[in-house]
């Protein structure tokens, strides 16, 4: 050992112990425990999200069902106690499903006409009453349509089969490396000449129910393009192994133009850094199909939750503690895009944000992500926590990655944490009608809310750089 | 830092190389990766849950649906290949439930007569036609019990209406503090002269399901004891401050002598050290209502994917891998007390034990106990591992706890392992005929037989002392 590396031996040992008072682990732990006991015996949240999902329902930026939501979270907000309520206007682009959403095999020799599981993709081409007639041809990723050719695609429906991939311990990286088809392949089908497209539903779950979300044409046309059930995918790619299919789709689905939808913000004011502010917040708004529980009411109701334990245990936060509930996050980020600018253009500084937007289950931990000159330390300091958060079972806390809408405020100097829950059930829901309050769990969903809470109060209490 | 201590961190620094090179953690991070990756495309396990949920059904010890699991998991032991499969008898008391079992209120000045939802615990003694009546007194705990003195119990029915507490995150820490109410209170009560006993039922989920699970009379009178929903129990309990009430319960359950129920095993033999062996294990029997699903047939067929998942990856155990469905947990640990008995007999070297009986849900972690001379040694060793698991999100292995059933062993030199798993749910179906197949999430399933497939590789390689 160098007499360098000896110093730095012994440093580090100070810092370790010196840390270790002013950090005050034992008492912290005590302390967080405490706001886990207050939320699992006094926590509203899961009432808050049958209200939502119930009364409110699916709400996409710009319905009604998302007015309602706005409506029910302000007043909440409200009648928690926060210091100040208000919304923030945002245009929207809305798009509205309509009545009918159908498809069927039409021509198959060997099983004649087949009604296939479907739901209309967000931003989808809607048909007339006859709907679109066309050819199925599969393909598994871009390069294998690219391969055939617009001679080949033109006038067919384009069926992009890849599946998410079971292996992926963490579902979210299966979405990951399979939605692209989902976001972008209905646009390229399109560019191709294609009349239709139809994507295998983005879920590990091997059952029939379709899956939606949303779909980008730019400035192609907007063909028909539904999202489809695992084992009618699996069917139908069967089939067309075998003879050739034509599948025709109908579908009143409708772009309506822009409308104003509002990002709900409340907060309590900090008592030492009032224009310091620690963000938790999740996005309001929510495919149209089931009641938008999991994604993302259960983020919604959590970062309610933790302005309000803030106020049920009488904790003064020092800096101001911001609960902010995003529009349109599923259709275009356009909530969290204005949020943004704003922030910017008043000259807000936000310290820290925290967003919850991967499901209502049992926690397992925390993404960060920082500006680069800040990520480093910002990790550290987070890393000294971690005996805190394994004490309530918060064992995952790592870098990279964080939550859509908060990562519009990355370039603002703000410490981006995306609370991460157990990933294993979420897409059995995600984007379906399968997405209602049943199936979230109580517990589960008010032990998110005690993470995403501890984690404010450390950062209140300690600084996060 | 003085040289002995100097010497001590070059001793340190120069033990984490050595033993980094024998371990090769990224090799077997890939490794263990792959187990999973075969267990979640080929896994059969779900799918042996349902036949044995759907086709056996709840088994208590000594039933004709226990007799049905027995023949089922040997035979899938045979045909998966272990080489050699065999039964062990054992002698169990078998108690059944019968037709009947009803318990109302029935002279409310408030409310006139009240069903309530409770099902008779297990060993409850049984009524004739008419039922037994006797006037409800509630106790929070035995000490109540106590100095209400047994002129106040006399021709009583005992209410023990002490919840588990919410606030308990690890929800079988809460049942530990509550479940003395089920498994000794209705012998209390007998013994203090009380007609019957009414227990709070052992969830912490507000609804009106009530539970079952076993209650010990030991030389006491087996007065008619049920559990009751949490709703009814609450209302029960809101009524007696207001009103002195009778309730009437009617219970056709009955003891029906020893029968001869079978451990079940199947093992496959080391190829070096062929008398040393590692037991992967739950239990086969289950409660009569629901089907034993999460407890505990999500552990036996766990335990059998382990040894299906060495014989499709071709991997040859040192040590003999033998998996151990035990009969009659439930009931008294008949199955697992003469399987120690035996093994002890035979002169068995049973090095380690993993046992999975906390359900089917999410991996968190495992739970070590061993002797105290040789506990220590392999919690070191398996520390070790930590990063392994971690990279599977298997997050929380600690010493103290394992498992029922291979709790047995304990004396014998074996090194315990108690599978946990997340335990939010757990309780929402324990002992309760919402404990279904349906109640069952195949990924959570299969991750699990992945904790345990990895933890028996691990030691197979590398040894557990």
């Amino acid at each position: 050992m160098t007499t360098k590396l000896f110093i730095s031996f012994l440093l580090c040992c100070f810092a370790i112990t010196t840390f270790a008072q002013t950090l005050d682990e034992d008492s912290e732990i005590k302390y967080i425990k405490k706001m886990y006991d207050n939320i699992l015996t006094e926590g509203p949240s899961y009432e808050w999200l049958r209200y939502l999902c119930k009364n409110a329902g699916g709400r996409l930026g710009g319905s009604p069902e998302y007015a309602a939501a706005v409506s029910f979270t302000s007043h909440m907000l409200d009648t928690i106690g926060a210091d100040t309520v208000w919304t923030q206007p945002v245009e929207v682009p809305y798009w509205r499903r309509g009545d009918v959403e159908k498809a069927k095999i039409v021509n198959s020799k060997q099983l004649g006409t087949v009604d296939l599981a479907v739901v209309a993709l967000g931003f989808s081409g809607g048909t007339d009453r006859l709907g679109i007639t066309g050819e199925v041809i599969e393909v598994k990723n871009f390069d294998e349509l690219e391969a055939l050719g617009k001679d080949k695609v033109k006038g067919k429906i384009v069926f992009f089969n890849r599946p998410m991939e079971v292996t992926r311990l963490n579902t979210f990286h299966a979405y990951g490396a399979a939605v692209n088809q989902r976001t972008a392949g209905p646009r390229k089908a399109s560019e191709m000449g294609a009349v239709g497209a139809i994507v295998r539903s983005m879920t590990v779950k091997y059952d029939n129910i379709p899956h939606s979300g949303v779909t980008s044409f730019n400035d192609a046309t907007p063909i028909p393009a539904v999202g489809i059930g695992l084992q009618d995918a699996d069917l139908l790619s069967d089939l067309i192994k075998k003879e050739a299919v034509a599948v025709n789709i109908q579908l009143s689905c409708k772009h309506m133009g822009n409308r104003i939808a509002h990002t709900v913000i409340g907060e309590i004011k900090g008592s030492e850094k009032p224009d310091e502010i620690i963000l938790v917040g999740g996005h309001l708004d929510s495919w149209d199909i089931g009641e938008g529980a999991h994604d993302d009411g259960a983020g919604c109701v959590q970062a309610m939750e933790v302005l309000h334990v803030f106020k049920r245990m009488g904790i003064r936060p020092k800096h101001t503690i911001r609960c902010v509930l995003f529009a349109n996050e599923e259709n275009g980020l356009y909530g969290a895009t204005e949020y943004a600018k704003q922030a910017k253009k008043k000259g807000e500084k936000h310290i820290a944000a925290i967003e919850s937007d991967a499901g209502g289950h049992t926690p397992s931990g925390f993404r960060m992500d920082a500006a680069s000159d800040i990520a480093k330390n910002s990790f550290n300091k987070v890393k000294t926590w971690r005996s805190i958060f394994a004490s309530v079972g918060v064992w995952d806390i790592q870098a990279g990655g964080s939550a859509a809408d908060i990562s519009r405020l990355k370039d603002q100097g703000t410490v981006l944490f995306g609370y991460r829950p157990d990933s294993q059930r979420y897409f059995d829901y995600h984007h379906a009608a399968t997405d209602v309050f049943e199936n979230v769990h109580r517990r589960e969903l008010l032990l998110g809310g005690g993470a995403m809470a501890a984690l404010a109060y450390l950062i209140d209490k300690y600084g996060v750089k």
